[in-house]
């Protein structure tokens, strides 16, 4: 653990990268993955379940927690690691994504967003001094610059208008950063841009003339397809600076990680492994299973007998069948533990090939023994 | 641990007995609290959570199992343990008291009683026979006799007919067990007879002539009152046998609890932990409390600092607080196991409080810490 925010790129392997990140909270081993824990909770998991899972570091929503409990609550309270007793560190998005998803009737000026609660319509302003100091109050280890994300598909004049938007947003978000973050804490930049390759390099040229502890890639995984993904990545990452982590917000299935870290993105995060624990599905290293389906019912095996995770090891897939269909809490328990568990073995298996110089072999043969996700080959 | 199915009486204190049934899957220190396992899954609770929390035995729920999955299914697959992932002890109620409180259009005739299931309308038919067969292959070590319970309020010559069906129904369970049941299984009779004096008695002596390896006290936390309750003890538990354990069914709070065990009572079962858990209710030794109400929504305190369980010590109320108005499954999951854990401890509790002859102190000094619940003092 380091003093300060540190990131250490410790091997490549062809665009795959291994390395670390260090803070005061500890240390995040790259290529990472990152549960989501919305509301402050990894939504049906203990928060020692995530970390003994794998797991080095969680993500916040700032718009869900900005409203329910509110920032200054969740401060009063010892901050969201206390709040949540999570005592690893913690990525905190800027609450953008989030008022474009879920919001309603926003309104974007220059100065900000104004929009009303999902919960109970009462109305709230984001703006990119706001955000920070809501991600300073929950006490985020890694904050995000508030941005507009533009949705696909979408003009180019409108994502050229909404991009340059964001960058001015970056520039302060980095402003106010300045002033309220603390030692040992991250601002991350985020690349806009669509899928337009020319708004993206903009973009970056844009981030790294204000300069960040690392960059993400934004505005992805709205409905492009894998493909457009893909090559958005492709134009995008060369031009960022290698010793800086590389973040894809909200992407993906195995399959999509696998293909983003052969083109050398450092951190992920998705709502995907709990989610679909939630509706029954789990991810094994032979592909998806939907546990609702009738063929589990007599179904004595395991979704993995090799699995170190209890839930993946110790629960028929019959008894998993039968918890969901009969609505029980204990199906999205065990299935979002065994995906959680699953995306951090598939994360420490990549870091093991990049490390031991096999990431393609260990790409081609994953992805064949996964099944088919998207039509991209991993060398794009 | 045991070949056979045995209980040894320790020590009393008063009427209070400290004791142990063994039986080859493990022992089962009394009195005892048993967590309830409905579907084969202690609602919100991993089985090794709730082994931790102290619990020796589980219940599971015959007319919930042979509905979904079904019992052929559950045995097919190992039967109930091995389905569940439960090493320890199970005990299985025998689906009458679930078809009474749940079936829609029953139909109770000499031989048992058909039924519609309230999952999807389909028939089924309960008898003495087909209950103990079921309970069988899921496996039981401990059966219970099939009975009917009588609803409270109940006409005298109505809760006679129902007692002497039921005592009719034990002797053929009782025959029906002789030649599925293994060895180191136990079949506990069950006394009905509504609040009648005579009725318990009556129920009482037919029982002790077929014999059982223990004895439950039924048909009661019907609606009739917790001094109602007591008073039907106090007229039972002398006549039943001192060598067999004694179990009161589907009771109750924790105040029940001491009331009950100060009687002489040796085990219960109740869905209360889980259940008021699920609905934002926690049990602590300063008394119930209800994590909805907006007091706590700034309360750094955890629901008991000095608990060994971790979800008592290591969240605040501020944070179930918003857990349980944010509706994350993981309200339930702590709650359900502060509360499981609480009610263990209680029982530990007092089996020190008998083993070392304090149990009269023991009880009055915790009745005052919990709180005021129903009328009764515990001499009856």
């Amino acid at each position: 653990m380091s003093k300060d925010f540190t990131f250490h790129l410790a091997a490549t392997d062809g665009a795959a990268r291994l390395g670390e990140i260090s803070c005061p909270r500890g240390r995040i081993r790259t290529p990472a993955f990152m549960p989501v824990g919305t509301a402050g909770t990894v939504k049906a998991m203990l928060p020692q379940t995530v970390r003994e899972a794998g797991a080095d570091i969680v993500l916040g929503n700032t718009y869900h927690l900005m409203l329910r409990p509110g920032a200054e609550q969740v401060a009063a309270l010892g901050g969201l690691h206390a709040f949540m007793n999570w005592e690893g560190p913690v990525l905190t998005d800027s609450g953008g994504f989030q008022v474009m998803s879920l919001a309603k009737l926003r309104k974007i000026t220059e100065a900000g967003v104004t929009f009303q609660s999902h919960i109970d319509g009462s109305t709230h302003e984001l703006t990119p001094e706001r955000s920070i100091e809501i991600q300073c109050l929950l006490g985020a280890d890694i904050q995000m610059v508030f941005d507009e994300c533009t949705p696909f598909p979408c003009e180019k004049g409108e994502a050229r208008a909404s991009m340059e938007l964001s960058m001015r947003w970056a520039e302060r978000s980095k402003t106010a950063f300045a002033k309220k973050g603390k030692g040992g804490q991250g601002l991350f930049g985020i690349v806009q841009g669509g899928i337009y390759p020319d708004l993206r390099e903009a973009s970056v040229e844009a981030l790294k003339q204000i300069g960040f502890e690392g960059y993400a890639v934004g505005g992805l995984a709205v409905g492009e397809g894998q493909e457009r993904m893909l090559e958005t990545l492709k134009v995008t990452l060369p031009r960022l600076p290698e010793d800086k982590p590389r973040y894809l917000m909200g992407v993906g299935t195995p399959q999509d990680l696998i293909h983003c870290v052969a083109r050398g993105i450092d951190m992920f995060d998705c709502v995907m492994p709990t989610r679909s624990g939630r509706h029954g599905q789990a991810f094994t290293w032979a592909g998806r299973i939907n546990l609702r389906n009738a063929g589990f019912a007599d179904d004595p095996r395991p979704l993995d007998a090799a699995s170190s995770c209890p839930a993946a090891r110790d629960y028929s897939r019959a008894y998993l069948h039968h918890l969901v269909k009969s609505r029980e809490y204990l199906a999205p328990m065990l299935l979002s533990w065994a995906n959680v568990h699953f995306y951090q073995e598939l994360m420490a298996a990549m870091r093991a090939a990049i490390g031991e110089g096999r990431f393609e072999a260990f790409a081609r043969e994953t992805l064949a023994r996964l099944g088919a996700n998207g039509g991209s080959s991993i060398q794009g």
